[in-house]
């Protein structure tokens, strides 16, 4: 493609809304185009990017046996209130009439028809399992479209979905589609982690979520050493601590800490690691005050709390319940004389002669220990993790390692939810009816293409990995004294079958060198008087440094062996 | 494709709102699934054959110059409210609010969106000119949705649009995309027409019409039996009559013609042909009633009255009118004493002593004569033409045939409508701004998926066209026990190319022959114990009754070969 006939500008202004790499680059390298609030237009440029991202997901798609199909993206609501969804979903969902007053919504994702599609043609247990998946222009409302296609309103999504006679081929499917995935981002070159992402408490189901490693990235995620396992933060297990505590206990001491109330305050204090206190924090869950003991260094889990007491609600208790449990002001709680009910972190278990609030103003105790002094009601993981947390998995020996990641892909174990909502069953072998289990297999392709950026890009703009780029090599013309050399070697590149992109402006090569580091095609090659009396065309990748010039008969073959080389590296089985 | 694996089902029942062929072919075959009123979900064997027509489309545009982008479904107002279109465009334009408040659409075209992006980069006559298109899905929320695809709500459509420095320059581009879109629906394997489609009134614009040729279709089209002019039979030029009246003029004769008043009833009793009488129409013309005056056996074409008066309303006058004006009953009008501004068709030139109302009750006159019995005030085309009329291109020694066609494709010459009311502008090598010259062309792509069927089904199912069929050969393994020799064909089938559907069901061979038959794939290759003990497997094209025997070795290569030999037929430069 040449330049001078593509219709591609790349821009110096960077938009006030843009705060994240991706965002800014894509609008100033000229991917994107903002047409309102979270909807923006695919230039050229970006359209390859997302085109082979998205070829990647059918390909890898179609290889694990499932079927393309297109659904409508106006959909109406009828379905969408048989699910009970018309009712559930927020202003996210956007809604619409037509002519004649009859309500639709813009599909944010796709449930409701593919399990209407399918009840229409399933009867019998013969017909499962299949595996239906497209690829499509979907809206969602947010109240702050933000990041460019990070959190956009209309975005291109991979939505795939599972039908099964029972949860164990559905969770079979699942792990095929776990493996998909982990294909896919590997292909697509990226560095990333699938996420354990099960409360463990809902139902049984099962989830994860494929995370792109990037320092920006909005989700804290904690991953082993040793295995493979990986969690969101918020959802890592922890193991309960290895041994019982090491010391003998000593004698429950009070002493006066005035004004000091926060563990870093104490700890200081006293001269002793914050690892050696026991937060107490009074709760308040389904109406009724209880307390939850953590270590000093930790920090309360709510998700896990709540999960452990079974309750429906759950909260801090405010400062007038607080003093009113404990009958001293805030930064004081203990568990020692406590008229609460007391809900442990395991790890107290494994603690001796810790410091606590004295329930009394300005007095901590230390020596405190558990049995002794107080007595726990439950025990378990109310903590969230962190690393150097032993890795939760059975026989593990691994501790885990914090990473930064954005969520490009989720793969889900729905059960039977739609189905049994929308009557989508089945008759086993038996005759008998029973309603189809379902998975479903989402991947934001437009976000993929943006984290590939997040976690590609310098000073100077984007760092495509290979196999997304939109081309694969950018070829400059530094002078129209070069004309001859430039069109032969441009030839030989297209001969070569590499995807190539001419800058034939007439151009400063300052221009021309800035606008192809900002577009971060991977392979650079250019074309000069200079370079021609080095002895060829000067060939960079667009990752690191080094030029080295290559004789102009050379740079077809060249440059596709480093392309083909390039796109090797991001093998499927890429490990993590 | 296994067809055990895939998710395909054929139905015995057609939906009773499905009218026409395609549409009742489309849902019996499982390519297409209602989902509401004109919004359809491809199933996956529907989407093979869009996604081929899609591929022709991007191959032919790309070859072309033209450069892809993907423009945001919905979209913002205050765009269609710069163009005025949003005030004047009815129910047909999906209307929604965000969760703000704010006005947005459903795209059902492009015009504004694309105006908006270019003007913010273009700058210079430098830049022009440039095509951007896109394939997209849109809206447009019809009265009454029908027929399927062919008149759905929601649809997939290529529309591009392209930009110039001047009228020359976009009429150039304008007959680049005429030659383009010839190949594009000759590579669909298509027989077509493009057909004029410009009235020549409406400030120069320029049109044309894509059709595909049906005899379901509902557009009716003239063409040219010697060369390539065609035209929606509406729209077709008249040309002037080749001579002078041949008969020396006879006296003019009042008969009696009681209670005769149509131009049938009339010529019957007088014992004259239909084109031996003149028909005087009475209209209103912005107020001002007048008579057009057409041969007996032709037809008064508004639009063309319309655009020789130069007027802005144009009606038929009601029955009270014509009495007032003629004296008379209907039915007995004439131009001989008539009190009115009298318009006359290009053809009644060359009559003489022809037959005319006598603005009398049961009255005509005989012999009546131009010239000598009333005078014409202005003439020229203002009949629809008939098959048989001469055609109106320069030098042209052809006539007119009749074909009815399906519109598939549209081009057209924009001018500068968008880019004066959206201001989008450039400069001129002298620093003169100007605005911008637009062309704007579409394809319907699931239209001409549709029209395809139209063209191409008999009674027993669709008869695709080998470049946008689903599946090049379906595979049929007739019986178990010949599950070898089946699969040996499947893999070498595979090998050699094709892409073949091989129906592995465990189903009666009358039910795989006649799905075979629906679905319309175009090569049909069955294995049986029959075929094998005649030599191997039966090969028969959809299309017609001959089967072959071909030995099992043989296969691959052999539907390899007629496969391409039917793409060969379906060249981009099919004469029309």
């Amino acid at each position: 493609m040449r330049l001078s006939r593509y219709h591609h500008f790349t821009y110096r202004e960077v938009p006030n809304d843009a705060v994240v790499a991706s965002h800014r680059l894509m609008i100033r390298a000229g991917f994107i185009k903002k047409v309102a609030a979270g909807i923006y237009t695919y230039m050229p440029m970006g359209l390859r990017t997302i085109r082979k991202v998205e070829a990647i997901v059918r390909e890898e798609m179609n290889r694990a046996g499932a079927v393309e199909l297109l659904m409508p993206a106006v959909c109406p609501a009828e379905l969408w209130q048989e699910s009970k969804r018309w009712q559930f979903y927020g202003p996210e969902l956007l809604r619409l009439k037509d002519r004649k007053g009859a309500d639709f919504c813009v599909g944010p994702t796709h449930e409701e028809v593919v399990t209407d599609t399918v009840r229409q043609d399933v009867r019998s247990y013969r017909q499962l399992p299949f595996h239906l998946y497209q690829i499509q222009t979907k809206f969602r409302d947010e109240a702050r479209p933000r990041f460019g296609l990070m959190r956009g309103r209309e975005f291109i999504m991979k939505d795939g979905y599972s039908f099964h006679a029972d949860d164990e081929d559905a969770k079979r499917e699942y792990w095929v589609m776990y493996e998909t995935y982990r294909r896919i981002f590997g292909r697509c070159g990226l560095k990333f982690k699938a996420v354990f992402a099960a409360t463990g408490n809902i139902g049984g189901t099962l989830s994860h979520e494929f995370q792109v490693l990037a320092d920006s990235g909005e989700d804290a995620i904690l991953s082993c050493s040793k295995c493979d396992y990986a969690a969101n933060v918020e959802k890592a297990a922890c193991l309960p601590p290895a041994g019982s505590p090491s010391e003998a206990p000593r004698g429950l001491q009070k002493v006066a800490t005035p004004g000091k109330r926060t563990v870093e305050e104490v700890t200081a204090f006293l001269g002793v690691p914050a690892a050696q206190l026991v937060k107490t924090l009074v709760y308040v869950a389904d109406g009724t005050p209880g307390a939850a003991l953590v270590r000093g260094d930790h920090e309360l889990n709510e998700a896990k709390l709540k999960s452990l007491l079974g309750c429906n609600e759950l909260s801090i208790a405010d400062d007038e319940t607080v003093t009113k449990a404990t009958g001293a002001p805030v930064g004081f709680a203990g568990p020692v004389g406590l008229k609460l009910k007391l809900v442990a972190d395991e790890t107290i278990k494994a603690m001796a002669n810790f410091v606590t609030g004295a329930n009394a103003a300005d007095a901590h105790y230390v020596n405190t220990n558990a049995g002794r002094d107080f007595n726990v009601e439950t025990s378990g993981d109310i903590r969230t993790a962190i690393p150097g947390d032993r890795c939760a998995k059975e026989g593990c020996a691994g501790v885990y390692e914090a990473h930064r990641g954005i969520e490009v892909g989720q793969v889900f174990f729905l059960g039977t939810k739609y189905s049994h909502e929308m009557h989508a069953i089945y008759l086993d072998e038996h005759g008998k009816e029973h309603p189809i289990v379902m998975g479903c297999y989402g991947i934001g392709i437009g976000r993929t293409a943006a984290a590939a950026i997040e976690q590609n890009h310098d000073a100077d703009g984007i760092v495509w990995p290979m196999p997304i780029a939109p081309f694969q090599a950018a070829l400059l013309r530094l002078g129209a004294e070069v004309k001859d050399e430039a069109e032969r070697v441009y030839r030989d590149l297209l001969d070569a079958g590499v995807e190539v992109l001419f800058d034939d402006r007439e151009e400063r090569p300052g221009v021309m060198f800035k606008d192809a580091d900002l577009v971060g095609i991977p392979v650079r090659v250019s074309v000069g008087k200079k370079s021609l009396e080095k002895g060829g065309a000067e060939l960079k990748l667009r990752r690191d440094k080094t030029v080295q010039i290559v004789p102009i008969a050379e740079v077809g073959a060249h440059v596709k062996a480093i392309v083909n080389q390039e796109l090797a590296r991001c093998r499927p089985d890429q490990p993590e």
